[in-house]
């Protein structure tokens, strides 16, 4: 367990910091791509210290939070045609606000049921963990 | 299973109408209760007919969207105080978009598990139902 502390003085939740690895620092949240090699899994947590609602953010906060999340859900269909895109808000077991942004397939291990809680962590390779960064942002810098 | 048409031509799917009850038209969207009483949940439907993903509304829909999502969520926190909020589009079952917006607690049913697909439905009592119903109604209008 790590913690990674912004500039800002924002301390990641450990539990999301080792789950996840980092790919990009958007103007609100930290972007992480979940260590689950089984779907491609981002994950945005806004840099906001005590969030853990959506209504705990602002207004102008959720605005953010809001084109944030239709660059990751464009940049998905990009990088992988998902038959559907799964966008939530839980935090039953870490509470620190985070949406999860999935790419869901017909055929995927879990389909039609969610992703949470199903079966066994799947961790990438660190060369197929490297790729699927690459390669997502190149379709975040394409939006 | 039956099929609910609104005046501008909008169907909602057929088996959200047959699992969830309408409560009050906004906006947007229609908010439905889902007939289950095991959870507070709310279903927000927006009527844009062939729209299955967020990214299918377009920027003032969505912000419009936002807005009855922060209402639905405060009307839940006043009506329950949940421990936790869920918040998802997920569309696996049925396509047309539709979001979540689910009273948590941490003795209920399926804890810190995800709600869907958990255990059987129990649907309210009549009297249940029209109660929560006028109590959400309450909430909502005093945003």
């Amino acid at each position: 367990v790590t913690s990674e502390q912004a500039a800002d003085g924002f301390v990641l939740d450990p539990r999301l910091a080792a789950d996840t690895v980092a790919v990009h620092e958007l103007p609100l949240c930290s972007l992480r791509l979940m260590n689950d090699a089984r779907w491609p899994w981002l994950i945005l947590v806004p840099r906001r210290t005590g969030a853990c609602e959506l209504v705990d953010l602002d207004a102008s906060q959720q605005s953010q939070l809001l084109q944030e999340i239709n660059l990751c859900a464009r940049a998905l269909q990009r990088h992988c045609a998902p038959h559907k895109l799964n966008i939530a808000a839980l935090g039953n077991v870490v509470a620190q606000l985070h949406i999860h942004i999935i790419a869901r397939f017909r055929d995927d291990p879990a389909w039609p049921r969610p992703v949470w809680g199903h079966g066994e962590v799947e961790p990438y390779s660190d060369a197929a963990l490297q790729a699927r960064r690459s390669m997502l942002l190149v379709e975040l810098s394409d939006a």
